[in-house]
Formats: structure tokens, sequence, C-alpha cells
């Protein structure tokens, strides 16, 4: 275990378990660099690294932003909008252009599913995924499951996580359940039958429709977030819908008859998914999950930029 | 006098007289370090600052990331546009959101008076006001009062400064009377009664209609921008109005017999509130003022970063 | 041969001979060291550069960027969308603020002709021209110059450059036409008589609408992009016509029993100007005049800083 099975993070699916166990335990070391007072090291001081988003992004961009400069790498931003993919430019173009300028890594968000394999497989430079379509966001799930592994120690064989939500629609879900069940963990899928895949069992999850029987069964719940663009009547379930049926406060967290983790990507509606006591008490990771986003992010970029 | 009294700067109301010193000698020191060649210092090497903005502004954010880069600080920008702000997030999320990945300061402008108030009373992180509404904008009134004591010395006591334009919508009116009358300094307002805030005198300034009357009697004019979504016919005065009783040209200041000091918070409107040669002239010292931005920006992020 | 003998770039109207082979002497040296692991010097480690474009451009402002991060200058962003430039605010006032704040070189994109000179003759700054309307846009031609001395050595005397395209509407053919010429170079222009400037044999270069006659003269053919807007039915020609009667295919360039060197300013319209079998083909240099572009870029920075 010296060394990354993959030179691009197109996806969990790619990785091998001995690839987790690197990617967290270089985490561990990066998790204390950035809580101490100098939060940076030199890591990756000669390398440029340029973030190219084609969707909007907030947590994720800012995330993998401050986990370049903290490696001390040169950071360029590009975004779809003004640019030259406005005047009708292909990616492929776009990025061998930016290429050209030598820049040694490209972290990069798009909404075509399959557009970061698909640029691995033309360009020569190193490609990380920073989500592609409803397809994978694998820094994501690796930070969820190293915000799990936190809580729960370095083994997590047999642990019982819910995914609840929108999983149709995700870019989050699929990366999760690959990822988790690589680790060992038991999946369950919870969420109204209109938005759940077909045959998504094959991928060794069960699937549920009813939250309190879920939440029964599991140690840790992660809330997706109910996308933006479908909060509009014309949905079913509709958002108030969604909330009586999947959304969580603390009068039914209190039913359980034990503790669990609550987790969500981020950003709440609060009062859909989560009710702000719930979002914001005892049970809840949610803010450590965006911590280990920079240590995970910190990770990921300095192992395939060869190092370790 | 070794620290400031209050750990954020969310407006100049809460300021002490000795912060007012402390931050100026401060700003004395690093208006030397602006005009060396060199004009970077490592004070702020292991700090990360983030600049939220969810107005637009050029030179406040210029200043404020100038001022953060010559104190080699880390820094992160964050507009509203294009942000998990248009997903529907709270501002209390997003900041949690930002803090958690290890942000020690936040700028912040944000169109709701007491905005940075309410953040610093929900967070957990150094805030600084940027511009809140029409309310404080206490980095200005700051570098404005700089700009006086550096032209007429550090004893502002019964200078005559006057304040000239829409003192209602004005986000730097209030914190310049605040400032101003703080460091002993006499202050006059002058605008149109329609443009005038009610019981204003109660901060103890005078109030005059009369622009040749207010030129009369002052040491310092301070002309307002006049705000451009305000220049159209339905407002009262209109522009052409306005430029007639309140706009400042060479022959009107020719007429008093004494040289007064003009100030312009910027962007200026040329024929409005100044003509080119007024605003160019010599006593005009508005490019003082954005030089003295940065210092004092530099002094304010010094200071609260926990040094001196 | 110590200095350039001009403070400014503005257009390579303005540049000596000896001008153009101390930046090519210079870049030599950059082009060494982004191509090394260390990509990185310390020279305008002192120097703070403001990157103005009042008009969208990806690879132009990427390529400056990038330049002005490998001589470790602090970068200041800043584009005419969102600031006060929206507010009214001129040009040169704009800029006097951004210099106040201790800025010591601007590069600017302006829709104007001649908006670059304008600014150089009012404010005290050195100003690098980044493209001004159909005017100049010297760092272009300065790197498709250099990228065709890598090819055929120093001495360009006598090779043959063909420009093909809107030579009207390009800001890059003039730009070429003087560096072309200044060199040594014989220049010829093809294109459409409706997109070719009147009395343009005054510079000293053959026009010609004939492609095929173009090609077979030529050592070097520079296709320049078509512009987007002009993608549209209503314009003569129509781009069908015009892909018909200038566009290259590798067919044609087969029937030519010589090879050329085919180079193209970016962004390819593919299928267009040129199809992807000669934009990716041997004969091709557009990716290496990327490259070359931070090179050349980095070499302008440096010498107009003072250095050498």
């Amino acid at each position: 275990m010296s060394a990354l099975s993959q030179s691009h993070l197109l996806g969990i699916k790619y990785l091998q378990p001995s690839d987790l166990q690197l990617i967290f335990e270089t985490a561990d070391e990066f998790y204390e660099v950035i809580n101490r007072p100098i939060k940076k090291v030199p890591s990756l001081r000669d390398k440029t690294i340029a973030n190219i988003f084609f969707e909007n992004s907030t947590r994720t961009k800012l995330s993998f932003e401050l986990a370049e400069k903290r490696l001390s790498a040169d950071v360029i931003n590009f975004s779809a909008s003004g640019s030259s993919v406005a005047k009708g430019e292909t990616l492929v173009d776009t990025v061998n252009n930016i290429l050209a300028m030598k820049v040694d890594m490209v972290v990069m968000r798009h909404p075509n599913p399959g557009a970061a394999h698909f640029l691995a497989s033309q360009v020569k430079a190193t490609i990380i995924n920073a989500g592609d379509g409803a397809h994978e966001h694998p820094t994501q799930a690796l930070l969820d499951a190293y915000s799990i592994r936190q809580k729960f120690g370095k083994d997590l064989k047999g642990l019982r996580v819910a995914i609840i939500g929108d999983i149709l629609h995700s870019r989050v879900a699929l990366s999760n359940i690959f990822c988790l069940r690589l680790l060992g963990a038991e999946v369950q899928l919870c969420g109204p039958a209109t938005l759940m895949p077909r045959h998504i069992e094959s991928l060794g999850v069960t699937v549920s429709y009813d939250l309190m029987q879920t939440l029964q069964w599991c140690d840790v719940a992660n809330f997706l977030r109910v996308q933006h663009e479908r909060m509009d009547v014309k949905y079913f379930p509709s958002v108030r819908e969604y909330v009586m049926q999947y959304g969580l406060n603390s009068q039914l967290l209190e039913t359980l008859n034990k503790p669990i983790t609550i987790m969500h990507p981020g950003p709440i509606n609060r009062g859909v998914e989560l009710t702000s006591e719930v979002a914001d008490g005892a049970q809840s990771i949610i803010l450590q999950q965006v911590e280990n986003g920079v240590a995970i992010r910190m990770a990921v970029l300095y192992l395939l930029a060869g190092n370790r």
C-alpha cells in the first residue's frame, strides 16, 4: 500500500479498498495540519491546479480551493459562463488549452454524467471529478465515509448506513453506495418510489419506502438535499408531501430508542429534509463533514500528485 | 491602549476613542509599508480570510483583497450570485460552512442593515462589516477620518466637516458621523430635505439645506455619491435639480474666501456631485482616500487578528 | 540592446526590431522555466498587477494570470460586469482608483480601439494592451511570431506567412502584420473581399481572395477565428459559404506538394476554419502557440517591470 491504484479520481467505482485506506490515513495527517495554527504545507508548491466548474457550486469549489491553497499549489479558476465555452469551444479543446499552459491537475464539475471519464481518456492530465451530473461525486463520498469513520472507528464492517431522499437525481448517492459497500458497511436507500432508481438492489443495497422503518434499522442517516428546482407543485411528491413522509424532526428522532448519527451533504433546506433542531442538534455531524472535506481533498490532491 | 475593545468591526458605534487611535497609529505603519518598493508583510501568513459580498462592490472589495494579500493572508472570495445562497441557504448556514473550512475572519457586505451584527452573534469568527445596507460602513469612515487626520494633524477637535448629499440612503454618512464626533470634530449634514433622516440632530450634528452656507462653514466637505438607481425623473429632487442645488463646481468653490478640502467616497458621478475640475483639483484628496483605504484595512485586519 | 524602447506595450506599431529580439530572448529563458518541474521564479515578487477585462476572454486572461503568478506577482482581477463601471464610472477614474491602491502594472482588454493608448496617456502606470477592439493584440502577435521562430529559426527574413479569414474584424491581424513585417517576413492576407480592409496593401502586404493560391505561396498559414456573432445567415459570406471557400481540410492540405505550418489563435470553430484532422494534425502548432503565450507574457511583464 504505497500509491493509489488510479492516476485520476473519476469515481469511487474505480477504487480498491486499499485506495480508501491510503486516502483516509493521508487525510488523518492533513486533518491535523488544518487544525494547527499554521494550516499550510509546501507539498504542492510546484504544481498548478485548474478548477473548471461548468455548474455552480459553492462549497465543493471553496473546499477544493482551500485544499489547494493549503498545499501551496498555484490555483486557476475557470467557470463556464463568460468563457470560450460560451463561444462554442469543445470541452477537450478548452482543457487542452489550459493544459498547454502547463497545468498539472484539473478539478472538474460538469453537468453530463461521464464527462470526467471522457476527459481523462482524451487529455494528458490528472483529472479529479468534482461531480458529473447525477453520476458520481467521489470526494463527497470519501468525506462522508471519513466522517463516519471518525465517529465509529476504522472498521465500518456491518455498520448500517441509510441514504434518504431523492436517490434518482443525486450525484452523492451512487458514490456513497460504492464507497460504503467497499468498506463493508450495510446500506439502505429510503425515499419516494418515484425518486428511486430501478434495479438499484444489484449494487448490494436494500430499499425502503418507509422512513420510520429505515431510521429504526440504521446507525447513520445521510439525508440528501431536495433539489431546489424540484420544489414546485408540479412534482410528485410535492415538497409538503415530502416533508411529511421523509423529513426528520426532533419528535420523530426521540421516538427512536437509540441514538443515530445525522448527516447531510448541504446546503440544507431547513424545515424540509431536517428541522433546525435536528440539523444543529447533538447527533448531527454536518459541519464536521464540511471540515473533513478539506482534509480529504488535500489527501486526494496530494496522492494524485504522485506523493507517498 | 494595547488592543481593540471589540473582537469584531461591526460599526463605528461600538468603538472607543482609544480604538480609533490604535487603528490610526497602526495604519500609519502600514501606510509606510505600502509605499515601500516591497509592499508585503508576513503578518497574517497563517490566517485565511473570506470576503463574502452579497452586493456588488468594486473598490471596497479590491481594497480589502489587496490589504489581505499584502498581509500575506490566504484569501477566499465568495459572491452571492451563483452560490448556495441562490439555492436558498440561510446566511448563518453559508457562513458556518465557510468557517468549518477553517476560515479565521469574514469580511461581509450585505444589503440588510444589521446583517453583520446578527452574524457576529450567531457564528464563531471575527466579522468585519464592509457595509450593511444604509446602516454602517465602518472602514470607509475610518479611512475618511484618517485622510482628514493626514491633512489636518492628529487632533480633529473643533474641525468642521460637512457631509453633503443623500444622507438618508447612504451607508457612509452614519459611520462618518459616529467617527468624526468621537474624534471631536463638528459635523454638519447638508442635502435635500427629502433625503435627510428625521431627528438626526440627536447624533450631535447640525443640519443645513443650503450648500453655500455649509461650504462657508466647513473646513472639509465630503460629497456623497448620488445613487445610480435614483437617477430617474421620478425622484425629487431630479438629478438636474440636485446638481443645481448641491453640485460643486470650481466657480462656486472660488467664491469661498478660504480653501476647503474636498472628499468623495467614489465612484464619482462627474458633473453631478462634483465637476471634473473640482474632483481633480488641488483641494481634492479623493485618490488619497483610496490609497489610505488599503492602509486602514490592513490595520483593522491586523488588529482583529489579535496582533499588537 | 538592454531595455525596451517603450514603457508600455500598447501595440506592435510602437516597437523596434531590437525590442522584438529582446522579448524573444527573454521568452526563451522563461520557456525553459515553465518546462521545469518548478515553474516559478521570484522576479516580480514585489509587484502588483491588475488584470482589467472589459470584454470576455478565457485564454488571454488565463495566460496572463499564469504568467503573473509564475513571476510571483500579486494579482488582482477586475471584470467590467458587476463593477463600478456598471455604475457609470469613467475608465480613467476606475484605473486611477486601482492605481491609488498601489498597483504597478495594468493588463487591459477593452472593446474600443485606442483604449489602451488613451489610458497610457492619462494615468501613471505601465499599461499592457491585451486587445483593444479590432485594433491591436500585441502579445498574440508576439507569441505567434515566437512560435514561427521556434519552428523556422531566428531569422524570419523572406519567410512567407499567410493570414487567412476575417481580416477586417480581427484584433490579431493588424498586430501580426506589424510584427511579421518588422521581422522581415513576407505577409499575404487572404479572405472574402467583404472582410478585407481597404488600402491594407500600404502596410507592405499582398492580398489574395483565393485560398488555394495563398496556400501554394506560403510556408505558414495562420487561420483567424470566425467570430461567433457573425455566424448568422444575414452575413455574407454565410458560414457555409465561408467553409467552402476558406476552410481547410486534410484533402486540400494534401493536394499541396509541400508541408505548411498551420496556426490558429483559438478558440477554434472545428469544421469551420479547420477540420479536426488539420487542427490536431502533425503540421499544426496550435497548442504550441498556447504554451508559448505564457512564456511571451512572462517576458513582456518582466521587461516592462524594469528588469534586464
